[in-house]
Parts: structure tokens; sequence; C-alpha cells
């Protein structure tokens, strides 16, 4: 491996998502925070959280100190997303970021202070963002609805237990579009991924509503567990 | 993002796959190319192909390069897998690696040169590998394994044509248990991922067989397409 001193510099950086009401129609978006950058290159504009990493800290570490610095956000889990790595991903310097993302319920999410230079952007339309970051937040949503078809994801925006409206509303925020709730109870049914628990949701101004959970846990990492690769 | 000169490399490393039939039985399994380390760390011990990642090269062209010297293998596309990061997987410096992986036909496996330090190995009989690459070959297979169940992977071992007994085998050799022939057509064929194509496979001691093709192209990644993150 490296014995040499090659001038490649890392850096760890995250995509964190949750769901918002959007200021426009009030329905449920994607949303993330950015940080503003207060130093060259690229001074002024938002760019996502993270830094450095310091050389006596894991990964995930690393990505989660960074983003608790910036946000006082603190997602029970990240997960690695990516490595990004061109040549010409930020001007006189190659950097590899290792980037990592977490969905986060709206309640969490609502503790992160925004500021002058910290502020949650709806993932749609992010402003043109720093360094590749807008390439990372496109393939973090790429990656966020391919993953809705095959993963419990909606558990990670919503806890545990849910009705089967807050999960279309998931699926619809997340794939920008309405569903009809007929089929969709119907397919989600049909698919055995969600089981009814015995649990209602009362309250509100709708009827008593049936709580669901998934079928089986959520996946982990395999091998690596859901922490970073304890070898 | 990295300004200051922190002691991290950062090195790229591969994990080939490709079917061979085992010495023992003859049934096809799982294997991957291995390098001898000819130098400190861990010297003398099976390691995963790589290097350093050189200043003026993208990620997965470092993984292609290395690749290729070492093995002299050139799989059509490398994806990547993972990057790994912890602090203590190498000892005396602080390197991340990130592991690209490709699964390769058996043709394109055979023009692999085997040598003293280079040897094909199965992939879960390794014996103990150099640094944390036991944990990347254990992960890798997971991934393997879970991935058979919702992508294209016969393809990647096949080529895009195949009879259902060829796609049934490579299923058998990943997962390592026989599947029942009526059963595993049935299934195929009720998923309504595979097609079949006007053409036959014939010769052989088998009657001609119906050759299927998948019913979408192979998913690709995303935003990213099928080389490395183009910005």
């Amino acid at each position: 491996m490296a014995a040499h001193a090659a001038p490649v510099h890392v850096a760890v950086s995250t995509v964190i998502f949750a769901l918002r009401p959007s200021p426009v129609d009030g329905r449920m978006t994607v949303w993330l925070p950015l940080v503003r950058r207060i130093r060259d290159p690229f001074v002024g504009m938002w760019a996502l959280p993270g830094g450095p990493l310091e050389p006596d800290e894991d990964l995930a570490e690393s990505a989660a100190r960074t983003l608790a610095e910036t946000t006082l956000l603190t997602p029970q889990y990240l997960e690695q997303l990516y490595a990004f790595g061109n040549t010409d991903r930020s001007p006189g310097e190659r950097v590899v970021s290792i980037v990592y993302w977490a969905l986060v319920r709206s309640d969490e999410a609502d503790i992160a202070v925004e500021s002058e230079n910290v502020r949650w952007f709806e993932a749609d339309s992010v402003p043109e963002l720093a360094f590749d970051h807008s390439l990372i937040v496109e393939y973090a949503l790429w990656r966020l609805r391919n993953k809705l078809e095959y993963s419990h994801i909606a558990s990670a925006f919503l806890g545990d237990t849910f009705t089967l409206s807050e999960l279309r509303e998931v699926h619809e925020a997340v794939l920008q579009k309405p569903l009809d709730p007929a089929n969709f109870r119907r397919q989600i049914e049909g698919s055995g991924q969600v089981v009814p628990t015995e649990q209602l949701r009362t309250g509100g101004r709708h009827r008593p509503a049936r709580l669901y959970r998934y079928a089986a846990t959520v996946e982990t990492n395999g091998p690596l567990g859901r922490t970073e690769g304890a070898s």
C-alpha cells in the first residue's frame, strides 16, 4: 500500500436527507442541510457538511464529528455512500472525498440550528454547490429513489411503526409524484413488505389508523455490521 | 477540504470474481485473483491487487491500472465497492483503501497469468490475507450474494444471452447450494426478469436449449454513469 507520500488529501462529507414541508404548497419534499464555505476555494458557496479526515479517526467517526460540529445533527446511523476522487474536483489540490449519508426523521432534523452559514435546502433545487457537491447530491437523490424500491427506507424517515398514509407520503415525497391511496395500499400489502401491528394511531382530525411495521429487520451492512468496517 | 497535509495515504484495490470449476468436484465456485506481497508490511502474504493512488489518476483508472499490471485482467467495467479506512488496518501508517470490484466471464479470467506471486483462489477459502483484505473479500462475497437477488448479475458472468441451465449454475455457484431445475425455471420465468430470445444454444452433448436475456439493460450508476463520477 502507500508507502510513499502522495499529495492526495482525504476528506469526509455527509448528505443528510429529511422530509419537510415545501414552503410553496406544504407537501413533504426531500431536504438536506448545507454549510456555507468561509474560505477558499469556493468561498461563499454552499457545500456539504464535512472536512479533512483526521489521522486518528475512522471514516464514519469523521463524518459524524464534522456533521455534529456544523449542524448539531447526530443521526443514529451513517452509511457510506460513495468515494469521489476525480482529479479535477478541487482546484489546486487532489482531494478524495468519502461521502456518508443518512436519512433522519423530521423531529431529528428540527434540532439542527440554522444560521447565516448553515441552512436546509430542498434537495431538488439546491443552488450550484462548491466542488462536485452538486453531482454528489444528485447521486444521493438517485440512490434514495432507487433504494425506495427494495429497502426499508421509510422507517428511517418515520420510525419503526407508521400508518399506510404516512408510508405513502414518504414515497410521494421521495418520488415527487402523487400516488393513488387505494393502489398504494393494495401494492404494499400485496408485497408482504409490511405487516400490521396491534396498535392504532389516534388523535388529530383523522379517524384512528392501523400502525404497520416492516416484516423483517432493516438490512445491515453484512460483515461490516452497522458501524464502520470492524475488522 | 483538506488544506493541511494529513498523513493519510490513499490506496486502491480490486476484487475480481469469476466462476471456475472447483478442483475437488468440478462444480463451479467463485474465485478471485490474489497477489503475494513482496515487501513489508505483511511480506509473503496474499493480498488484493492494488497500490497507491497516483496524484494524476482517477480512482477507477488506478484500480484498472494496478489490476492490469499484476494480473493482465482488464474488466470492461469496474464498480466501486467500498472505502475501507479504519485507523488500525495498516501497521505504522494510515491508509484509506478505495476498493473496486468486477465480475468477469470465465474466458476473460482465463487470460490472467498465474505465477509464483499471482494466483487464483476459491473465494470461500482464501488464506488469511494481508491488512484487512480478508474482511474485504468477505464483504464483497456478501454483496455478491445479496446482489444476485435484485440485479442482472448473471450477465456479467455469462454474457448477454444464456440458457436457463447456465443461469441456474451461476446462482448455484454464487449461493453454494444446489437448486431444483424445475423450481428455478418456474421462479425465474415468473419473475419476468429474463425473456426468451429466438436463438438456441446448440452443440455439446445436450439437446439445443433456448437462449434468454435480461428483460432490461443492466443498471448503471445513475448520475455517475458507467465510468467513474464524471462531473
